[in-house]
């Protein structure tokens, strides 16, 4: 007889891995099916996904180690702290994001023992349906459960004629494994990770032309925000950025690729020796033979659920990347706790209205809730208050004072309806505003917290006060 | 006649711009009164307090360049980023910090001049009571009051015996503007100016001894993080700390100072180049005439007020460091805040149960709320949830997975009652706790909250899961 589980998730990312942990916590019998081995050395199958394989995890140790060299460059003059011949050794700052990835994949491993979870390596497809339970076959062999969690994730979605040979025509995995800073760096599409990307290999001396598709820059951002991002990444930062291109064609050469465009009708060609493509990403919504047994997709292809995550499919659930909703970690991660929790009967459900977006530039770009656009389209009146770093003592003191706070509040009842940050740190000072915005909190609640000084989140208390024309430090 | 005012603030520091400020805000004609001129060159009144001038801000200035020196010093080398020759030039640095304090106080004049506060310079003190008015003085002139708000600070507590000229021994002003590395430093008192300026001097090459008093290291702090910052402080970044010194007496040489003391009755000697006393800061309750008038102080000697900073005395009011509370310039804002509200007839005031401290060393301690120590005498029952930042990718992308997030709760309301945190940028991720806590959150709600990944706030979260033994990601 096959084995059997309550639980079987197809997917070790975030929101496959948070599942099937939280799914354990609770004492049902789970599995989680995993088949990727990124980058390991010994082949072993690796969990976390995209995120902490060749996501957001290795581009945030990237991220910093290029900052750190940017400062030391830029910044450490300022403060008095003088050297000669800066260098970078690429292979030991790779070998560092090798490391830390290395480890915290092993960390899920041991996650799941802690908590008992089974990890089934291999491809993961249904292969039948009897009695009330899925048969799904992996690697050969047949497993069943009551419940199925798809959390397929996504993959780079690709350009038309263009192949990715991960050498001179990379993805989100080759553009995280350079061997050497390119000289030139072309980067196809301004979204979150081209610019993260652009963002590491402009710091490390590389000249980096992105080009985008799309008329605006950030568009999914604040407009405010977006606006004063272009300035400091175009202007201050030397990231040379070119919206609304067509016609994207690339011709590989033996060492260089030239990328001919047009803007406007005018044809354009660049050079260069690196070329990153990063223009979204597509769900994984097929490849497990669900097909045939009638699971349906929504008109952009990814697998329809409802508010909970579940799919038309009885008892086959599916969170993350592959399902509706921005293609961000933690919100795959709450939707995998959510489903966990919901099979076992709990009431658990997500706020997608307080789900924090982050873009690691420097600065960092976060905000939550509604952008002004957003509010304006719908009728909704608000309240303004905005807060420049300029004026903030802790960011005086860090040598960074770029950026700024805004909150939106709803004119009358004063409930915090948006924050955005463009700053350093804005990661970790947006975690206050989704708390506030989870109680529901008016711009006075914010005002009228004490916020510790000197700090940066000093900025978020003044944009709240600024709501009400009362801030005290501007 | 005099000029009249509704209300006349004495001290221009965080408790008194504030409620100045605040005070205009409203409508109500004010005034502040400031007689310091710190380092000004031209010897022009300085707002902005001890704070502004020669503790938080200045000290922040000087934290963040002494450890960008030693990263580059320890930590470059892990990302594979190399030099030849660092070295520091202390007058850039300290020429940095001076440039950035004068901007703020600058900024402090200008929002007096926006909001309409009138700068009085001088020295202020009573000079009598006539139709419901205070008539104070200032610089020879005489002004009237309906209010006046005491906003007068703190200074550095001397040490029976011990001169301080700020040359060879200093306090919180000499001690910010050294102007080479001394090999050897001293420091009396483990409090947080010590070991701020311990952390700073230590970075940049000094052999730091800190000498305390108390037998506990941070006897404010939650137990748990004062010990892990302890072995953190003396086992790894190599400050010698002394606990239970006694007997101190101290000896100036030509170039050096040699400090006798005792420890366990045993005597002990240690000569050094410079020396600093951070040997805690006593209020500045007299000097302005109101003995007479018969304002009352605390048995601390503090000027006694009630919960909302009302004094004995009729229209007297007092904030910040000079009345009974933590000596945070936070705490004195919110004062200043709540005392401009309650003259103009609203009902504002301060909840002391939400103030948030933080220590500037590195890695950072900040927290909220309780002690587990201070619930357990208490008779409180709580549940714990603790995760090290070791178990975090954030910590790992940035290279400093020192430290951890502590999360009590009320066993049964599951109500948050105190959050405590050591690690890199504890400063900023303390200002959810301190929302949470406002809103009387349990630490369920915190648990259920999107967090972004990865950030270093995804500690605040599984902590606060932790509560429950459910943590996700530990």
């Amino acid at each position: 007889m096959p084995k059997q589980f309550d639980i079987v998730v197809i997917g070790g990312g975030p929101g496959g891995y948070v599942a099937a942990i939280r799914a354990a916590q609770i004492g049902l019998a789970t599995a989680c099916v995993e088949q990727a081995a990124y980058a390991d050395p010994k082949g072993e199958v690796r969990l976390g996904g995209t995120c902490l394989n060749v996501g957001c995890i290795p581009s945030k140790a990237l991220l910093q180690s290029s900052e750190l060299y940017d400062q030391a460059g830029h910044a450490f003059v300022m403060h008095g702290i003088g050297f000669e011949s800066l260098r970078l050794d690429v292979r030991t700052m790779m070998q560092r994001k090798e490391n830390i990835v290395a480890k915290l994949t092993a960390g899920i491993r041991a996650l799941f023992r802690k908590n008992g979870v089974t990890l089934l390596t291999g491809h993961g497809r249904f292969a039948g349906r009897s009695d009330d339970r899925w048969q799904i076959e992996v690697g050969g062999h047949t497993v069943e459960a009551t419940h199925v969690i798809l959390a397929t994730g996504s993959s780079a979605r690709s350009l038309p004629g263009v192949d990715i040979d991960n050498t001179l025509v990379c993805d989100n995995v080759g553009a995280l494994a350079f061997e050497a800073v390119p000289k030139r760096l072309g980067v196809i599409g301004a979204g979150v990770i081209g610019l993260e990307l652009g963002s590491v290999w402009k710091r490390l001396g590389s000249e980096v032309t992105i080009l985008e598709a799309l008329p605006d820059f950030l568009g999914a951002a604040d407009a405010d925000i977006a606006r004063e991002a272009w300035k400091v990444f175009t202007k201050r930062q030397g990231l040379e950025i070119v919206l609304g291109v067509r016609s994207i064609a690339v011709e590989r050469g033996a060492a260089t690729v030239t990328v001919r465009y047009e803007v406007d009708d005018q044809a354009f060609a660049l050079e260069v020796d690196r070329l990153i493509v990063s223009v979204g990403r597509v769900p994984n919504s097929g490849g497990f033979d669900a097909e045939p047994l009638g699971l349906a997709l929504d008109e952009r292809g990814f697998i329809a659920v409802d508010e909970h995550c579940h799919t038309n499919l009885e008892n086959v659930w599916a969170v993350g990347d592959v399902v509706r909703g921005p293609m961000l970690a933690h919100k795959g991660m709450e939707e995998g706790v959510m489903v966990a929790e919901r099979i076992a009967g709990q009431a658990s459900h997500v706020n997608y209205d307080a789900i924090p977006w982050v873009i690691y530039t420097q600065p960092e770009i976060a905000w939550v809730g509604r952008t002004e656009a957003a509010l304006k389209k719908d009728g909704i009146e608000f309240r303004a208050g905005k807060i420049p770093f300029s004026a903030n003592g802790r960011a005086l003191g860090q040598g960074d004072t770029t950026g700024f706070v805004k909150v939106l509040a709803e004119t009358g009842s004063d409930r915090v309806l948006g924050v955005h940050i463009l700053g350093t740190n804005a990661s970790e000072l947006i975690a206050e505003a989704v708390v506030a915005m989870e109680f529901g909190a008016a711009a006075e609640d914010l005002a009228r917290i004490c916020h510790a000084h000197p700090t940066l989140s000093e900025a978020v208390h003044e944009a709240a006060l600024a709501v009400d024309k009362r801030s005290l430090h501007f």
